[in-house]
């Protein structure tokens, strides 16, 4: 590196530099998110919702991940956590705040071994937290956001991550009542209010469409926005074909329309073998209900 | 991945995305050789040899490193050894030829380490040759090629690499001799030939300009091509400071230029702070004897 001993700080923004593959990201404007990333199947998938300050897996380490204060990796193939030693190492190099990471638990123990040769071969301490999560737990990045790990179908270990906002709500007995009561009730210790939660932000990482069947996957399938694999979009590959590599085909998306109750779907990781027209081509024949609430990712193809 | 039991072999070539950062490489053309790559410091530096087969460090793992067959990494810090996974990964997705990798040999248990802990989350082999080379010792890449490592001068351990030329010529008592003489004697066991090498392309890695001085280095002085560093170019950052982060100021280069015997000098890893024009001015403002004949990698400035 150019050395953690440097004395004059470079801020990451001014550093950017314009040969980056995400110079051209313009990042997708979704149902009020900023979404952005780059997702190209067995290359590199890493999304990244700048406005919750979170990355979902790192592909090759994007220069916009690194300013994301929260990573969660979906599963353990290179082209989704090759770059987690690079986005720390730049964050540290750079003196941002170390990052906290989130993986499966069944992988937490590689990653550490991850970074411990890494630590051994470039003397550095590679600061970060980092957080196994099982299917079902759930990690507050903020008060009001928690994130809840899912189950997905892939051929090794896999998770999906489901955002949700969380706020404290009046109870409906004490909404008439004036604003003085309410805070003596409040300071006696009275319950005075409860807690919702909104899916705000679903992201599968790769999987079979077996998810969308699972029954305890059913707030991803209410989440405001669906970030999902379409590996394969046109018929040379089948759905079979699809399963068999652990990946979901579009016609099973199609299929499984009524299941989808999100205002939004953003569809990634499409194969490295298609043009950009035939992903197109592929989009505009989505008939309804999911006409015209699919988006497709297509940065880089 | 996109799965390693995929039956339909893809080439390599035919998904070379248009969104990598390097489908703008152009490469260079110095002396015979095509050298391509990109180098920045703190970021990554990978350099390309295409006709030796080769490249020097990985960096992010650009798209054309994955198709040398031989890997010469330089030292640990991540911008040069961060993608190496990825490297080994990609050519098994696309069933190439597993690689050859060279570290120096301090590392290598890391090293092992690395692959063990992604062998132990994406269940795949990820196979490759790792060889751990001393400074000074040898590894042919070819029969009539051969690779030195030599000392370098960093903040952790640090070697570069010094290509040679192997060629057979005949003794010069047979010169004369008629052709089925020269055959009879080789048949009788008679040694009729002798080695010659002569140093083609040499490549730093991070050093200090102490490299220049170490009388052992005397041949990648004399290389027809030298790669080396050069992070800072301009006044703001002094030729110490340079010492301090154990990197070469283009000024130590210019002070050392009677000692380059080299017919070209590509320079690399500049400081991710400068911007194109900054390296440009610095470039045409080297006096000779080395004027004309230093080259800047400014892919990505």
């Amino acid at each position: 590196m150019e050395s953690k001993t440097k004395k004059d700080s470079e801020s990451i923004n001014s550093n950017s530099r314009s040969n980056s593959s995400h110079k051209r990201e313009r990042g997708l404007q979704i149902e009020g998110y900023s979404l952005e990333g780059i997702s190209i199947a067995g290359h590199e998938t890493c999304i990244i919702v700048p406005t919750l300050n979170l990355a979902f897996d790192i592909g090759k380490c994007p220069q916009r991940a690194i300013s994301q204060q929260f990573l969660f990796i979906s599963h353990g193939h290179m082209d989704h956590i090759g770059g987690l030693p690079m986005y720390v190492a730049t964050r540290g190099l750079y003196r941002m705040k170390p990052p906290t990471i989130i993986v499966p638990k069944v992988i937490k123990e590689s990653v550490e071994k991850l970074f411990e040769a890494h630590r051994a071969m470039d003397h550095s301490e590679l600061n970060h937290t980092l957080i196994g999560l099982d299917v079902g737990e759930e990690f507050y990045i903020r008060k009001d956001l928690k994130v809840r790990a899912f189950k997905t179908y892939h051929v090794i270990p896999s998770q999906g991550y489901m955002v949700y906002s969380v706020k404290q709500k009046l109870k409906q007995e004490y909404v008439s009542l004036p604003g003085d009561e309410i805070k003596k009730l409040k300071l006696s210790g009275v319950e005075i209010t409860y807690t919702t939660t909104a899916p705000e932000i679903a992201f599968t990482g790769d999987t079979m469409s077996d998810f969308i069947k699972d029954s305890e996957n059913v707030d991803v399938l209410r989440a405001k926005i669906l970030i999902m694999e379409s590996t394969y979009v046109e018929d040379k590959t089948t759905a079979d074909n699809a399963r068999e590599y652990g990946h979901t085909h579009l016609s099973e998306i199609i299929n499984f329309a009524d299941r989808f109750q999100n205002k939004a779907i953003l569809l990634i990781h499409f194969s490295a073998r298609y043009q950009l027209d035939v992903i197109q081509e592929a989009m505009s024949a989505i008939p309804p209900p999911l006409a015209g609430r699919v988006f497709a990712l297509t940065e880089g193809f």
